[in-house]
């Protein structure tokens, strides 16, 4: 067996919500062990939320990253689980100090951190992995792989949502948390829908269709009222070479959980993907009848294979995904300390460079809205 | 029985689409008896057409109209299932001759054209039904009803799509006479998709929340090399009272035949329903489970029964929501004739006023793409 | 245009349900004309209902078929649409005076009286269609032509189930018509849901494999206390050459209006047709993507086509079905009255041996499960 | 953090499929530590195997067993994930010896062993937990709490059925090796289908209903040739208090994965819930419109909140609910360890008496047909 990666957490404490997520993806495959964290922004419900996981509490991430420097044993990587005005400090200061970081989205607060961050990691030389989870399903990999073979032609069209119902009501009002720092410009940057889930949606229409976003034109909403960032992205897209695309975001669109989807169509075929029903994907070739792609069924590419774990017809969800990344930072991280190329199917995990798009889709798109509808370069 | 209408038809010959349609929908419940036809363009045709079908044949609209006027038992309404350059001239003859009017959509070539026959149908006082024929669905009839009552709550979004993939490839090359026209301005108009497609998703977007889309702002393409209008539009769309919009109408998307689907998301609630699987509505009460209401189960707005033929769980389709246009019509011919007020039920059926929208729609967002994407008053 | 077909109609008065279906089914493809009918048991009721339709009424059907045999403009054809127990008679009396005949299902309230309807049938030469109107569906069309043409190879299981909900209270005992005559044995026939929904499912399965029930073994039910028939018959089957098959009817299972749903699985492939969203019919060949397959899409069998009326994306539904019964029936009628062999693409209705076949089903479930379940042969 | 349980293994060594589920399973809730293993039937493969995982390898399992319990650190609980017929002996042992159990499903090669174990775990009063893996999914907790709150009423019918397409050829004679055991009646037992899927369904539809199947009828068949045990399993069934059901299982249905799926009718509503789709459960109250229950959405019932890991709408998969049994079952084996009741919401893991009942109930379908199809006693 590969030797497990020490790793150390930065938020993810008592009452969080990604950072279970991400330990439990770290676990599932067994490439990672967590030995420390500085899990809260309060120094003693910090060291508590690390006593209650049974590792080395720190009450801070710059305690952290010293005490673990210091180990022979300590941690080797930094996953990093706080809102997003606390991605950059933890980030940079771990990369500067030689660990390997995994980050959750949006990348940073704003562009200019983004940008510092993509220095810093090409400077160091460290893995750096973008948690846009939804890239690693299996399916989606495949999408990717068709694309990426001309199975599709030239795309035309990208049409692509992640819609939400959860902030219909003005659930931040409520004390609820969650609620509270996502819809807040200061912890959660300029977008609200736009950043928490339009980046998301913005990152797997690239991802898949190996298309850049160039310029984007946003109509954005807040519908509840005193909300201060959207709860509702409506967008063009234009991609480089010539494809269009369009891009919705929202919270308050009842009955939708997290219904991200993707659909792309191209000269010779479309494909659809949802990500509530993750292990299918809908191929249209034009012409012939549709195919029900599914995980681990027939002939699929190596890249959706290589991301899944269990036989057809048994499905994986929101977990495997995640812990995708994982696996494929386990493989990056052992490479990069072994001074080897890592597998080149353990590369598709979303980069700095996507988290600074994703931070300049968002700028650019709050700009063309507070332009009154403007096509805006990206 | 109530005594069958007689009517006359305006294209719909030899070869033609969307003439068997009507024939069909006016012959299902038994109000309408075609009598006679001026079926195509070509006279000789004309004639044998109507030979085929066994009804008094006419070599063009004109020598029709006259012909059946003239006749004691002659038509009592005229159906138009032209394409669209065609609508307006048999349109206004007929209705100043005293026909009551059928007409397929889009309702003309031009905006001033629609408002000529807003004027004409004002000033003659004849019924006028504008085919949108989605419409003439139960469940979209019961869509309507529930936002009528405030079920839903306030709007805030509106999500509608019609995408198509027959125009993939240059077929108005191959000599198909419905891509013919249909990608031709001179016979279709300024809008491709946009016109045969985007105008049915603006009606029924408006049909069924009660709202009139204000403004929009358009990225339309031609993705067929050589086609001179488009066979792609995106469109953002923003609607008196506040709510916002996206509409996408296609041809190139490969996989989808006539998907057109309404999503509507308001502050209590949201709806959605799909044109290829139409006895169902979701209907998704914010909070609560989704439920799928079902054509004729449970307990329905009146309108929606109005509009049923057949018990739950045995499907209608296409011809049905068609045919309840004609049957609406029935009824209010009828009762213009007998000079009483129809039965409120039976006027939900499209008007030329929607019509008029329908192209000032058009001409809105044609105006909106060439001027790179600017929010154009509708 | 082929001259319309004069037809007669023994049943679907006032308050009736599947006359009404009948008569749009007819009238849809425009080949037959409605001059008569005997449309009620009760003599004034049968004058009424005629006047309300605007045809011939008779107090019954021997007047009828006297009085349109002795008109040179009578009926040519007669559809008999009653409660079973009054299948047997008008049917013989119509075939023996030398009228084509078309007849709702089950046959005949007993194998005797089925017997009896075959002989007839044969002796007169009259064209006889027993609607079991999903067999008119074009995918239904489509299903069998694959299953012919060997594309599934050998035909391992076949799984048909039609639940519905309506009966899951006594809804007989409220005056409710439809629930009273079809839990009376005496109108009925021996079987409930057996007799109503369970000879659809033998039919659909044996229309589409091609194969015969040999044998079954029944399991019937009557969960509402005091219901003389089953409301729920559970069987398994075995089909001459060695498929087996599983029969599940219903009318106690809330949640189904019609679900009636076909699913074989072969050597090579399989197929699932639904009720309920007739337009598709999803094909699984072995060890590749499911498709799905859709009306007017793609290379379909000619049958598919054949059984078409509006193009791919339209759906169509169960009025268009039942009256593609009602247009090979025309089809038969004319080629009959000529000397001609009909398009043997309009010979796919279900016979009065169908019927039979149905009937001694219906018999030998109920006496396998009266023996406490043993295989009977059919 | 609670204290890791640290648990041995029988099987799951290098090729096996179901060892490394039941590991991953084991590590996603992290309250279980691998610290041994007898990994394999071969004692140099067992002990490379367990080399791979970093474990402390054994050559079989009574060597694991007396080594493990001789230490202080030793295990504390053994997973047995064998094929069925080497179920019975290590997990006697194991219970013997003092250690917890969870093992794989069926319980064991026949209703003696099964038998046996029953007592031996009454006996030594240990944790034994069988996987039927499906009932660790939160809709299905939360259908058998709907049913046990009575919001159904009185069930009526039971639909279940498991189809697979994997042995649609004759795989066994490839060497592949799941299969060579799972069609090897020295192996698996009497049942081929019945015992690997069959046995899911039976345990499936008792856990829900909380009924429990007094007699099945059963008509099995071997349609691969030469294949020494069923393919394909049609059975009807009585549960005590009279409802009837039907079970059908095969591993020759092209197009089917893992497609489990039970449905439940009862007086007031129904509910239906697909293996391959688990985060959604249908509900179909009598009379109301139909409503799709989703994991985390809305007013559940505590038991589906208990297995819930993540938020609505981000889908849990088959090793979710896997984990969940591991999850539960690390609570009884601590509860016992301290001599405390364990949380009621942790005892709905299946037991060695369902995995007896499974047993019984596969001898009972194979003499059932062996009997040419007689109702049989479970």
């Amino acid at each position: 067996m590969a030797r497990r990666i020490r790793y150390a957490m930065v938020g993810g404490g008592r009452g969080a919500f990604i950072g279970g997520v991400h330990r439990m993806a770290a676990r599932l495959d067994d490439r990672f062990e967590l030995v420390a964290g500085a899990l809260a922004s309060d120094p003693a419900r910090a060291i508590e939320s690390a006593a209650d996981l049974g590792i080395r509490g720190y009450p801070d991430f710059a305690a952290m990253i010293a005490g673990e420097a210091a180990r022979p044993d300590g941690a080797e990587a930094v996953s990093i689980v706080t809102p997003n005005h606390m991605h950059h400090a933890p980030a940079k200061a771990a990369l500067e100090a030689g660990f390997d970081v995994i980050c959750d989205k949006p990348l940073a607060l704003t562009v200019a951190e983004a940008e510092d961050l993509v220095e810093t990691v090409r400077r160091t030389g460290r893995v750096f992995v973008l948690t846009h989870n939804y890239s690693g399903h299996p399916m989606v990999r495949q999408a990717r792989a068709m694309v990426a073979a001309g199975e599709l032609g030239a795309i035309r069209v990208v049409q692509v949502e992640y819609p939400q119902d959860w902030l219909s009501t003005k659930l931040e009002d409520t004390g609820q948390k969650q609620a509270g720092w996502r819809t807040d410009p200061a912890r959660a940057g300029l977008g609200g829908s736009l950043g928490d889930l339009g980046t998301h949606a913005h990152h797997l229409a690239e991802f898949v269709t190996g298309l850049r976003v160039e310029s984007v034109l946003a109509d954005l909403q807040s519908f509840v009222e005193g909300r201060p960032v959207d709860d509702n992205a409506q967008l063009l897209l234009r991609f480089a070479g010539g494809a269009r695309g369009m891009l919705w975001s929202s919270q308050v669109a009842p009955g939708n959980e997290n219904a991200l989807r993707l659909r792309v169509y191209a000269e010779k075929g479309g494909l659809a993907w949802s990500q509530e029903h993750p292990n299918q994907l809908l191929h249209t070739p034009l012409g012939e009848a549709p195919r029900v792609l599914a995980r681990a069924v027939g002939a699929l590419h190596p890249a959706a294979g290589h991301a899944t774990r269990i036989p057809a017809g048994h499905p994986e969800g929101y977990l495997e995904a995640f812990a995708q990344l994982y696996r494929d930072a386990a493989e990056q991280i052992a490479a990069r300390r072994e001074g080897r190329a890592p597998d080149p199917l353990c590369c598709a995990t979303p980069t700095v460079e996507d988290g600074l798009r994703g931070m300049r889709f968002v700028a650019a798109a709050v700009a063309s809205s507070r332009a009154g509808g403007a096509w805006t370069p990206v």
